[in-house]
């Protein structure tokens, strides 16, 4: 795995961090660049999550965009410049691609869920950021898009994440197209949960964050761990798994108190609340 | 695998067997304890089920439920009261969850259909019994949550029959947020086949259990089997698979019936009936 | 693998062979058989989609048929006629069910994509060419169905290509009743991607093929390639594999020239165009 470089204070502008109550809100912030993934913001948004991960004051994250595009995917001025390196650029992009993809998967593995809020149009590697986000919300004026196949350039990583969210023809659709799907589309094939009110995801992502953080984080972080693993089990192997990851969190604090709450008729006090 | 207790006739009122023509009913009785799946009550499901899977005469399962709820899920008194035992419960919890996933897996290995009719709330391994079954009627009153999240303990087990029901998404959001969907929501995304007027899901579902019932017994059986095994194979496994399944399936009588039936345009005579 | 006879001109009218621009357009021409899948269609199929594979002139393939069945399935008077065989037909269904397999396989294969234009009742292993393809145009008067489990002769391998469609509880609907959908519910539950006209299917199909085809073929081989690959990996595996696939396509000239056509704002020349 390669470790993402981390943010450093001298490059702060192009990922936002802010903290909303226990939710911690990053946002991407290269709207000239129309938040494309470039190193540095691939780099940023690792090494964020990565602190997020740690931060007990955090209990989820929401990644929400400036500007008109949520993002346009990798940044192609960044990866065209290295053709003149003497391997014609192939170490780099392979760099580029293994960097994109963890951080990614750093999205999936983070014990907390991440919320999208995609307020503009999402393509190709930006387009694969919501699908790899555990939910997510739409702008009505939001849409999505794998347009690689335009450039000669496949959406290859983008589409392993969003043949998880998406029917197999439906994905095959937006792949070999390259049409973008409008938020409602989107909502219909299962790549985003809700559509709102243009200018009202940020705050709905953000509000549909604090709902899931007023509950257990240890409870949150077993289950969300526990999704991602039984997905790629066979049915016998999951409920194995899934009735040991149940034994194990009915012997946790928080399920003894969140029970005992419950049979008690009064609200629950979590370990670390 | 845990061998579930035998029915005994000392407690068969939690759970209704009735056969209706060549339908077995079997409907959750325990609507004072919103029909909560107690160490008793998932012991005798299994048992029924077992029973049924023998039985010649019944061709097709409906588990339905008395009361206002469908099934509220595992028993957090029953399980609560094991906080006492001197491992905390441990070993009781492990014990219910192996024989409530049996249970489950009990359903989809039946060599008949099973069709939930849900009336009322469907929640936890409530809402994991319905996505269990082959197909699922719903009234439109009918809702469906996996609110374990919210007393600390994640519908882990749940989530693994509803995570191959539903879109990841949509999945993630039930499962994070506790929230309950309406029957018409769950049919949008998966989880039952139909939404019928409250009060006539019962007999739809007998109705849908009765068009299954007149097919060939043998036929049925042999796709329902290879339907969930070949969902876990790679697509040239799964091609292997069923064209031996299918060559078998032409050998067979009832295939040399259906077919000759259809050519010369008369009903088939199955087998076993 | 069954090595598929090549088609002889001898029987060219079961299939048409056309071009239309840069479209092969093979058009099922069995009408009064209804379109059944017999040994020598299959075989004619197989060919006409391996020639293509090597035509460089052909730049995507649309599945048609003639009359108001797309395709009923296997041609079952064929099947039965070899009952009289001395292994009662074992050997040859045998046969049948793998080189019919093997012809589904070949569309998924096949570096080029796949339309089905479907214009009437597609059952069977008909429905299941239309689950094969990478994407469909229904008619409005298209229906949908396996019903094989009405003769005694479940639909097994159908199911492969249908599951991997449709979500579970919808899949299983079909298997179970033998009941036909319209193509509004079919393209609600992922197995078609568009509904028109009736009578506009074969020019919507050709228009979307077109779309496809103005792209670069070498991408579009990579692309689909590895969409089919990468959905039977895990997450880790699919993006380690997906990105060594991104960084080769970046390597190739089209990549390289369509990303420097759209930095400079001009339209790609494609290698093979």
């Amino acid at each position: 795995m390669v470790q993402p470089a981390r943010a450093e204070t001298a490059r702060p502008s192009i990922l936002l961090r802010e903290t909303v109550g226990s939710i911690g809100v990053l946002t991407l912030n290269r709207p000239a660049a129309r938040n494309s993934l470039s190193e540095g913001l691939i780099g940023e948004l690792h090494a964020a999550l990565d602190d997020m991960a740690g931060d007990k004051t955090v209990r989820a994250v929401v990644i929400a965009a400036n500007g008109s595009v949520f993002s346009a995917g990798h940044d192609l001025k960044e990866l065209t410049a290295r053709r003149t390196d003497t391997d014609r650029g192939r170490a780099y992009f392979a760099h580029m691609m293994t960097i994109c993809s963890a951080m990614m998967q750093a999205i999936v593995r983070l014990p907390k869920p991440v919320i999208a809020a995609v307020q503009g149009v999402a393509t190709a590697a930006g387009c694969q950021l919501v699908a790899s986000c555990d939910l997510a919300i739409a702008s009505e004026h939001a849409k999505f898009a794998t347009p690689g196949v335009d450039i000669g350039l496949f959406c290859s990583t983008p589409m392993v994440a969003l043949s998880r969210n998406v029917p197999r023809k439906q994905a095959m659709e937006m792949l070999l197209t390259g049409e973008p799907i409008s938020a409602e589309r989107a909502r219909e094939i299962g790549l985003v949960n809700r559509v709102v009110p243009a200018g009202t995801e940020r705050d709905a992502a953000i509000a549909l964050a604090e709902q899931v953080a007023r509950k257990s984080a240890h409870t949150v972080k077993i289950g969300k761990e526990a999704f991602y693993r039984q997905a790629e089990m066979s049915l016998a192997e999951a409920y194995r798994f899934a009735a040991e990851v149940m034994t194990e969190n009915m012997m946790a604090r928080d399920a003894e108190e969140g029970i005992g709450a419950f049979i008690a008729k009064r609200e629950p006090k979590w370990a670390d609340r």
